[in-house]
């Protein structure tokens, strides 16, 4: 293997980090302009609020997130400070503890979604066609599963 | 226009998002293994490699990246004091001041990006047929001319 890019690759690289960052920046400003949440807020909304029971442990959240415990701990309190969610000790184990939603955050979330999901609309999918929706879901699909599988090989499951 | 997005795009949308953070995150802490340089760091190296003279004006430099003014301001300074950038003002504008790449900003470069674009292969790139590449590129190139067009309309020009 060699250590660089054949042509097309190095293109489509660069094409896709600068699109991707510049789009993450523009939702992300939309975002808080409408709801006055984060992109990180937002995700720990969505996370929690299809979890059975609306609770998730820390390190499973951590896991989804791709956030380190530090990252997490952080996150969840400012979001607890707003009264998003809550934490709570794990009824079957008393070291972990829970994110758990709350109704204030749930609330948040249904009326922030439309407007997130009208800018994800305008700003990216609405200038697909159905082929390019079915190779973008494709590839990320098939590089999500791999990360993941990544991940669990080389890391001991996150327990707190 | 509806709120909501069909379930082809959701899903498409979800999948891209969770697989580019996750990308993101495994090829920054890859970066970090490899180089000591944070994603950010590597791509102003990149930039100011790439432009006339390896120097940039502070404004057009936060333009790329898509940084705010003290975002940059802040990731200029920790890479100062580092010695991989100096800070000048600009010949013709007093006011003004640029980003100039230094000799060992240069050598960090070369050093990490065999490193960083390996990573980039194994993780994504090697996993793509040409179909594959040929459509991240034309998805991505459109969103980021539309991306870098729309913020050209909305903002004026940035200029310190």
């Amino acid at each position: 293997m060699t250590e660089s890019l054949d042509a097309p690759r190095l293109a489509a690289w660069r094409a896709y980090i600068e699109a991707s960052q510049r789009l993450f920046t523009r939702l992300e400003e939309d975002l808080r302009a409408d709801s006055a949440l984060s992109f990180a807020d937002y995700h720990v909304l969505v996370l929690l609020s299809e979890a059975p029971g609306q609770r998730l442990r820390m390190g499973e959240l951590a896991s989804r997130l791709v956030f380190s415990p530090s990252r997490l701990t952080y996150q969840i309190s400012t979001m607890r400070r707003r009264g998003l969610v809550a934490r709570e000790a794990c009824p079957d184990d008393r070291r972990g503890s829970e994110a758990v939603l709350t109704a204030a955050g749930l609330l948040a979330l249904r009326e922030a979604a439309p407007h997130h999901l009208r800018s994800v609309r305008a700003h990216l999918m609405d200038d697909l066609d159905d082929a390019e929706v079915a190779c973008l879901t494709r590839i990320f699909e098939r590089l999500g599963r791999r990360l993941r599988a990544d991940r669990d090989a080389s890391t001991p499951h996150p327990d707190n």
